[in-house]
């Protein structure tokens, strides 16, 4: 009979208890959560603090006793495991409840700690309006914190999934809120362009956006002394930012990232790798083959190079926790690469990305070309459909797909998704070309957005398309000329790229003679479609030209 | 310079004309049309009629001057090609504005003229309020109808794509509605058992639906005479079905579906496939060389066998005439299989199938599997989550994916474009459990419906899980016993499956001794969670058994 103990009862640690039990009525199961709460979800909290899930107890998705009556695990909650013991395969346990401790022996050991939130030595951050958020006690300490101070305005410090979600959920509850982000954009899975308009929605719902700033010290409002913090519960919050702002606050969420929750790993002398994640190998077993690992506590081999990664996500630290259960039961299974195919709403926009980013790509040297789409999520004459922002990230010796980037209000997923799985698959932007998806004019496109990127990068591979982007266009040299071939209507309107020369697509074949045949012709468009037509004119005519993929769409965003 | 004639100007046509020319600047490129129109959105027509999209414009994609402006090609609507001279390579051609036939000669001709409406021989049929819808003037036709005859009632014959579409579209207009189906389900794509909540939605939305029936004659209405088929403009009709009813309409759209247009194909002697449609080799050249054909006229290479297959669908068109432009300037490119992927809007509902359904398997003598998963299209404690309904087939050999189906309100398309992306890269089910899919509670679920999919898919073949579906669990030999393992409320509120004995899976491990030892136990639950829980325990206590997959709600929908 295995006895096989958890540590951590959340997605991970869930997910490995419920699948050992289906493999086996005979093993022993202790589930360990140090927390009140097990098997709760942790990616609604914003929502719920929001108002969107209305009800707290939809968020508890497991108690103690439904896991032993379903799957017959021992799940002892407010028990945290306080040292592994590996040399006689014990952990030393204390009861949060009692204070005592306890021992208990394993066969196989499951880590699922999860990740805790950075909180960065900044002098005031210990106060009574400061939280961070990560579980249900977070959430219910903001809540409390909400109802009784009533606060008029809130920060929120870090641009991630969590200060992004959070903002959003300050928002909805009627509070002024501003959002410190110390990079120049928010979600930084995403390339900066491709950030622009997430800004913009931020910004046009009403959330007080400051990019590039740091959050320096903390004081009680009115700028009292710092030794006399204890006001703070009254008076609410002063913030001293990195470029001299002072800014007034009542509520201060801290979200600048999550690191693993290593601790237990680290004094069992368990391997930690460089990103300071627990190291595991294929079969997730940690440094010591009886004691595996899983979720946001470890590295995974990222998917394009096979480097190191953290990946703090649901959905790769539910199939680790089953496949641990599967591999102590001899399954032999091997944990694949992770793409951290990822998504957030940002009020009424998505972001979506999956792979490597372009600033990953070119801090780690690799060959890329990108290609940027702009189409609409469905049939643009059926009502409702909505511009996606796609960027497909390849390399331009193979069509070896990368990474890929969407933004928009509908379809974002579903195109990410659909790159996903070409990804994995090992597809290239030539198979996106022959993608059949779904078409009706509700749902798609004859042409789908992803078809569209696979077209563009296809023939920029094949040389029927060169491409050129914002930097270059933005100072062509002396033999370079930049030509705009939307209508005048549309400049007058949008705007141009200052220098560009004028002539709509549809006169350039009449007009063609006006353009120099010595100098090469850089052309743009709204978004990189008719650009392409008069690229072609221009190429089989014998210029020498290239076009802006994207188009001003993407010119615009790249200079936001 | 080469000289190419097009034969239609809508999705094929109109692609393989733009593509040419953004090759070429010398090629001259003419495009026949013998309609008034070119690359109007076909797909769009039944959502005008219906009122969603408001403009009649909006369909009107591209006009002749447009496509003269953007593209250099010399558009001739209103021009019908009525002889292919293959001797001489040229067409003759009839301007239908002056009835005067001319000729054309070309180095390359593509054909896309697309399918037509079959309308079969019923007595009665050629009236003034009978109508089929394929293009522009179809639409208009029964606008004008609709407007000058405000009819009460309509009758649609026909349950596939445009039939159901104009069924909603009517009712949307408020008319009151049958739907004659000669087969016992709408919608042949997919299989009964998920047409069923098909035919729910459309009763639901008020569609008299007629299952099972064919229509047999039209009279006049008020039952005079046939030869008084003239008053039929004032009067109506009358339709006689083959169960011997009469049904009362004022307006009768046929839908029963479409055949290749192949009149000029085989006036040239072109080779003609055995399912009607033009033969074309995987370059779509016909069997003369100097001739390529495209879209809904031809036969397709089926995905998973390779057998020829008639797709009338928009994305492959609109690719196969891209490329047959490329491989008129020597790229050379081969069409790959079609899936067929292809998605219905019906009411609040969409289906939406890719590769081959059980149907067909059956009919071709293919081994497969199928599983069924119920879950919702995001996080269920987010709100708007909906039920997804996904049939997965399967080879048991080795995990092939041979085909799905999925149907529910939001989220179906993403899901068999996830399917169809993995089946045409040649992913498994096993592949399908381990997708990296985008999870936000607004969005997805960290386990997505289809890993969940994949998870039992490769339970199955592993035997982790011995599936059982409805067949068998209705017909129970003496050696097996029915388990329902949901609990009594549900039972009661929803029914069961007649001779289970109900245990509850919470209880099952303090009652399993109830259950004999000598039986095979056929487990079933709501969707099949938990009656894969109930099974392993079964399994790991010793007893035989079998888990019903997609449980007492795909049983349901097979037997509706």
């Amino acid at each position: 009979m295995t006895k096989i103990l958890i540590i951590g009862g959340v997605a991970g640690g869930a997910s490995a208890a419920a699948r050992a039990r289906r493999l086996s009525e005979d093993a022993e199961i202790i589930m360990f959560e140090r927390g009140p709460y097990i098997s709760f979800a942790n990616c609604g909290l914003p929502y719920h603090i929001g108002g969107d899930i209305e009800q707290r107890d939809a968020l508890l998705l497991q108690t103690p006793e439904s896991f032993k009556a379903r799957f017959n695990v021992d799940v002892r909650v407010m028990n945290e495991v306080v040292s592994i013991n590996r040399q006689d395969k014990t952990l030393t346990i204390r009861n949060l409840n009692t204070q005592e401790n306890y021992q208990e022996s394993y066969d196989k050991l499951v880590l699922s700690p999860g990740a805790s939130p950075i909180v960065p030595p900044i002098p005031g951050i210990q106060n009574s309006r400061t939280f961070s958020l990560r579980n249900i006690p977070d959430m219910d300490k903001i809540i409390a914190s909400i109802e009784h101070n009533q606060p008029k305005h809130a920060t929120v410090v870090g641009g991630g999934f969590i200060g992004i979600e959070m903002a959003e959920a300050l928002i909805q509850r009627g509070i002024n809120t501003s959002l410190v982000e110390l990079s120049q954009q928010v979600m930084a899975p995403v390339d900066s362009e491709m950030a622009a308009p997430l800004h913009q929605e931020m910004q046009h719902h009403g959330v007080d956006l400051r990019l590039g700033v740091a959050l320096e010290a903390v004081f009680p409002s009115q700028q009292q002394a710092a030794d006399e913090l204890a006001s703070v519960d009254e008076q609410g919050l002063e913030l001293r930012l990195s470029n001299g702002d002072l800014l007034e606050t009542e509520l201060l969420i801290m979200a600048i990232g999550v690191k693993p929750e290593t601790s237990l790993a680290r004094q069992a002398n368990l391997n930690i790798g460089e990103l300071g994640g627990i190291q595991v190998n294929s079969q997730l077993q940690t440094s010591d083959p009886d004691i595996y690992a899983v979720g946001d506590a470890i590295e995974d081999p990222e998917f394009v190079t096979g480097d190191a990664a953290l990946i703090p996500l649901a959905g790769p630290a539910n199939r680790q926790g089953r496949m641990v259960a599967n591999n102590i039961f001899g399954a032999g299974e091997h944990y694949k690469r992770s793409q951290g195919t990822a998504i957030c709403k940002i009020f009424d926009l998505a972001v979506a990305s999956t792979g490597l980013n372009e600033k990953t790509l070119q801090r780690k040297g690799l060959a890329y070309e990108k290609v940027y789409v702009h189409a609409a999520s469905h049939a643009g004459y059926y009502p409702g459909a909505h511009p996606i922002n796609l960027k497909l990230l390849f390399n331009p010796a193979n069509g070896a797909i990368l990474g890929a980037q969407a933004v928009g209000k509908d379809g974002v997923d579903k195109r990410i998704d659909v790159i996903a799985v070409a990804q994995r698959a090992g597809l290239t932007v030539f198979d996106l070309q022959d993608l059949e998806l779904t078409y009706a004019p509700p749902f798609g496109s004859a042409k789908d957005v992803v078809n569209q990127a696979g077209f563009v990068a296809a023939n920029s591979i094949q040389g029927d398309t060169r491409l050129c982007h914002s930097d270059e266009i933005n100072q062509p040299s002396a033999e370079q000329l930049v030509l705009d071939v939307r209508n005048p209507e549309e400049l007058e309107k949008l705007g141009a790229i200052p220098g560009a020369v004028n002539i709509p697509v549809d006169q350039l074949r009449e007009r063609i003679n006006e353009l120099p045949k010595d100098k090469e012709i850089l052309v743009y468009c709204m978004v990189g479609l008719r650009g392409n037509v008069a690229y072609r004119q221009l190429v089989n005519h014998g210029f020498k030209a290239k076009n802006l993929t994207g188009g001003y769409k993407t010119w615009l965003a790249a200079k936001a």
